[in-house]
């Protein structure tokens, strides 16, 4: 038994901060192309792929805070990526920056991403969850990661989408690391987790070395797909953006933990990976067969405890 | 700030059906000897490590199931340990079977690690939670993986203990594959995780290939490391036991999530690295800042349902 689609992660190289939103979503259109090229029916793009990764910068001018957010998905700037997903049948994950005011008249700024059938219905929308960095301007940090400050905490949880012949989940960036966005996915049969990510080459707080950085994120994401037997696409927005180095390193990786599919520049670069959506099963039937297995009378920490404590002294 | 102490994970090759007890307690103090002269103050031995991994067979005669269970601890055959810990100063893990009667006279077997501290005082008890495998005969299989039928799932949780200068937690064999393992121990602020294993080379279930299983059993102990800022050691028992080939690749993970020592036999090898507890600082303070980052009310699928759940069709 085998379900096959064929997925791409389709990395950016730097969007800088004057580039308009209508040249990235030319880039990301032929990206599109390309991947159609070579039988792809499924694209995932980066977290933010629209605009740079603005977080670095402390804005203080509200109306130019905002350019970076989408107001309305499709608008005229990306309805092209639409046009060609109903043209060419292939859906594909987005990470954007979401801008509403809610019914009080609030507005509510998230880092989301959708996920795009191959009608190019939107079929699904996630907010992230573990928003990393800080809330306030910091003068001592080299660049700022101020996420904390210009997001909300998403208020979806981890749904996942019966869609494109699979179920289909989403997060971004900062959430692949933490076990507990995979395991909410795994508990409802995910087959595919898209992620798109903005992650710095350095560590802007601690000393850590590039390789080391990358190695967390692969080796997250090789964790998370093979403890849920699960499909995994990483897709990176890359290299030298605003002064700050972007890490690359873009993957598609099969539910055996294994990395089928690794960009190898730090550019605009798709690569390509034939996914069996039941390779995993084998997985879930056996070391990881939740029902025989898992024992949630021992795992009360998890939901009752936000930090750590350690014992007594 | 460093809080330094110096780590040995003791591998033990095979344990053929026939060893004596004290035979296997004569390894294991010379590795203990071994692992003191080059400085450890701490060693780690395997799960079940004073007999052959028996659930690989169906034993009906109860008195020979019952005879590789330890009914106390120390007992006249593992004293040999204690009083070695304490001429030497050295504390160690240690997995057995144990078997008691409770006080309505009922049979208890749990497959068991303690820790024992520098001064050979039992200072710890785990009881498995994570029981692999099946629990009555199976004669399609090669070979048996019986713990589900030899052993109750631990009734302990996952406990640490603040010892030896640090926070210590304990696991065995497969409860390493589950990163609520590692997490609810996170949650406790460890500082070294322990665990022994009997992994044979090949799944008898499925196909897959013996360097992937490795892959797996070290890219689980490496993302529960790095994901909880803490130092694990996973220590085999390893090489052709009772017809069936164990897994080595006993290894001492630092807090970054790399292998700093690695058994290179599937033998008697023992393993030293120097452990500053104090390595995954800067990871519990800053991308693992679980007060900071973890949002629990998107984690209930974890505790509140035991078997994945799909969306429906």
């Amino acid at each position: 038994m085998s379900r096959l689609i064929t997925v791409a992660a389709a990395q950016l190289g730097p969007i800088e901060r004057e580039e308009s939103k209508d040249s990235v979503v030319k880039r990301m259109t032929d990206m599109m192309r390309h991947a159609h090229g070579r039988g792809a029916r499924l694209v995932v793009y980066p977290e933010m792929a629209l605009t740079t990764f603005f977080p670095r910068w402390h804005i203080e001018d509200e109306a130019e805070l905002d350019s970076f957010y989408e107001t309305e998905m499709p608008s005229a700037q990306t309805q092209p990526l639409f046009d060609l997903s109903k043209e060419l049948g292939v859906g594909f994950y987005l990470g954007y920056s979401e801008l509403f005011h809610d019914e009080t008249g609030k507005k509510r700024r998230f880092n989301t991403a959708i996920l795009v059938n191959q009608q190019a219905e939107i079929v699904g929308k996630y907010r992230k969850v573990h928003l990393p960095g800080h809330a306030t301007y910091e003068p001592e940090r080299p660049w700022q990661h101020l996420e904390k400050g210009y997001f909300e905490v998403g208020d979806l949880g981890f749904p996942v989408f019966r869609t494109m012949g699979g179920v289909m989940g989403m997060c971004l960036c900062n959430d692949r690391r933490w076990p507990e966005t995979w395991r909410v996915m795994g508990m409802q049969d995910v087959d595919i987790v898209m992620l798109g990510y903005n992650t710095p080459v350095y560590n802007s707080v601690a000393a850590e070395s590039p390789h080391l950085r990358m190695f967390h994120n692969h080796v997250s994401m090789q964790a998370g797909a093979y403890q849920n037997g699960t499909w995994a696409v990483g897709t990176a927005k890359a290299g030298m953006e605003g002064g700050v180095d972007m890490m690359a390193g873009s993957c598609i990786i099969a539910p055996t933990g294994e990395i089928v599919a690794l960009a190898t520049t730090s550019e605009d670069e798709v690569i390509v990976a034939e996914c069996d959506l039941d390779r995993g099963r084998y997985i879930r039937d056996t070391v990881f067969n939740f029902d025989q297995h898992r024992r949630i009378e021992a795992y009360g920490l998890i939901t009752e405890r936000t930090g750590a404590v350690a014992p007594p002294e």
